[in-house]
């Protein structure tokens, strides 16, 4: 699909949802919509998918019900804007539509919207009613990552080469859906968490002498580059490989950009990759890579029988729960995790020689296919 | 000067530090070296280069002390490294640096290092001592911040046109020092503090149609974005305007970009811009341009007359008591900011209509040269 027919499928979903409100309104109905109910009782695990899925259980939102009426009145509004916006070919920030739409209502000494905190729930509302993700309706999130690699990306007719950003990158936008990928020569596609691990990796000119494309996500990763990961392999079927500290938080992030996130639950299909893997940090490497020294000591550990974990302590439980970690392979490293007290970052792979990380550990893992599911 | 030049001065310095504390050993001397004092008591508002810098005040690390040796040690452990570092021709973040570094003296039961609290502070001093910043030592810090506009940027062999990054831009690394300004069309730069809004202009092709360079910071400014800043106004001798929100917080994102930042005083000549305006928001343009609907209020207010500010109050206080914010023009702003008890966003102007900042605001303020010092 091009951009202009993206546009338009989203233009018809709000365009839809408008005359049916109106014939409702004409037939003098109570105006209502259906959307899914968002909140975790009805978020689920997709065994087959395996990514995470909103259920069945809808509720629907009613103008004619004193608690639904103003919630019922933004809707309409910031969908109308919504399509203003696909019309005239504009993006918004989130903050940027309440800007927007912020007005005294004529008449009433009342404002469509008193404070962002209105605005952004009513937007989660019509991107699950419509089944359209924000950026479909051409809002815009904070921006995050960098990418490299062999691979040009055409953009707004500008065309990208990101093997040739020098040490800097292309720096990922909120809405990748318009990115034409012109042409490569990538073998897979390396996720990485911290900015600092994809500097070394460029600097060694690891991306050039493995075909391998480079995100950096730098930290949580951002809704632009989820949403790219999941682009790299549903449109150039390439293998999708994750490189975070070898801690629950890194394995948070990996489980995001695998499984999606609960609270965007509804969008695991444009942003969650259920193909990728993880191929490092593991408990496993701390002593195939006589890393002993180098690890970090886990936070959190619960002080005597009655106190419970905290901090990291507890995350790890806390994935070990997760049905999306229920594998051998993840609750064994998670208990290791746990027994040893213990986490290990990237950088750590530095305190052998710096190109270590890009000589060795990456192409060995990856060549022997030494992942985590 | 070329990157190869550049590196050799600092090679230098690290060496000349080397070659005297191995001249006091033969000497039979106490290895010492001095450095400025960093403390707030010897920072100074340089009057007339407008910018914060050191003061006089000096103190020395000697071996023979035994609450100096540690810190010794490790300075001549990290000058050593980073010297390595410049001949292969390497960058680490200072992550990295404290993994490399990081071992079991040979034959006492003690680390080097025990975390990274303890090599950070000393990267600090050999950068006051040295007089050279980190990343002329080839250590790296968190990349952040994006580039769009009329310029052609070579680094490490490649060209990178920031007119044609579509909506993605380039993304500003950690180290600039090695850009080398190809060619450009630029009238000035504007550097904006928030992704958003670049976003907004990058869509409404400001940057193209102004001849302007845009600059996102994403908050406090890296300080790639603060020396990108500090070279176009040197090397290229283009205005700097800065764009920030109209409240203590932006304004003090403008502030450090103009006069440095306390912690980093001893680097003003290389990360602060004195040259640099701010076009807005202010505190003048809520009512020029009828904003008066769509500010905030400020956060902390004084209870009574017994408890202090707090919050944006007290900031807003503290920036009325910096010497660098003395001028009438911005006592007046603050002074309005406090009375009103209100704070404008950039992205208020967005309640006019989405092209307004790019069509009217901009245009109109910088044309007429309205800026605060």
């Amino acid at each position: 699909m091009t951009e202009l027919e993206r546009d338009e499928v989203t233009k018809e979903k709000l365009q839809k949802l408008g005359h049916r409100i109106l014939k409702q309104i004409e037939e003098g109905e109570n105006p209502e919509f259906e959307k899914p109910v968002r909140s975790r009782s009805n978020v689920e695990y997709d065994e087959e998918e395996k990514v995470l899925t909103l259920g069945d259980k809808k509720s629907s939102r009613e103008f004619m019900n004193i608690g639904h009426a103003r919630k019922f009145m933004q809707t309409m509004m910031i969908a109308s804007k919504c399509k203003e916006l696909i019309e005239e070919g504009r993006t918004a920030s989130v903050r940027e539509l309440y800007y927007q739409l912020k007005h005294t209502i004529p008449g009433l000494d009342e404002n469509t919207l008193e404070d962002q905190e209105e605005s952004d729930p009513v937007i989660v509302d019509l991107e699950t009613a419509l089944d359209a993700i924000r950026e479909q309706m051409h809002l815009i999130a904070d921006p995050r990552g960098t990418l490299f690699g062999p691979i040009k990306i055409e953009q707004q007719g500008d065309v990208m080469d990101a093997m040739k950003m020098g040490r800097s990158g292309i720096a990922i936008p909120s809405i990748v859906d318009d990115y034409n990928f012109v042409e490569h020569d990538a073998d897979y596609v390396l996720v990485v968490e911290t900015a600092a691990m994809v500097n070394r990796l460029v600097e060694e000119n690891f991306h050039e002498e493995n075909n391998a494309i480079l995100i950096s996500t730098q930290g949580q990763p951002s809704r632009g580059a989820r949403r790219l990961t999941n682009m790299f392999a549903n449109q150039l079927d390439l293998p999708i490989y994750v490189f975070t500290d070898g801690d629950p938080w890194g394995y948070y992030i990996y489980s995001v950009l695998r499984a999606g996130s609960m609270n965007l639950a509804f969008e695991s299909d444009r942003l969650a990759t259920p193909e990728a893997n993880l191929v490092g940090m593991t408990m496993s490497d701390v002593q195939e890579y006589g890393l002993e020294n180098v690890t970090e000591n886990l936070k959190g550990k619960p002080k005597d029988k009655k106190g419970g974990p905290t901090k990291d302590y507890k995350r790890a439980r806390d994935l070990m729960d997760y049905e999306w970690f229920q594998q051998d392979e993840w609750q064994d490293q998670l208990q290791t995790m746990l027994d040893k007290g213990i986490r290990v970052e990237q950088q750590a792979l530095a305190s052998n020689n710096l190109q270590f990380v890009s000589e060795t550990y990456l192409p060995e893992k990856i060549e022997r296919g030494d992942f985590l599911p």
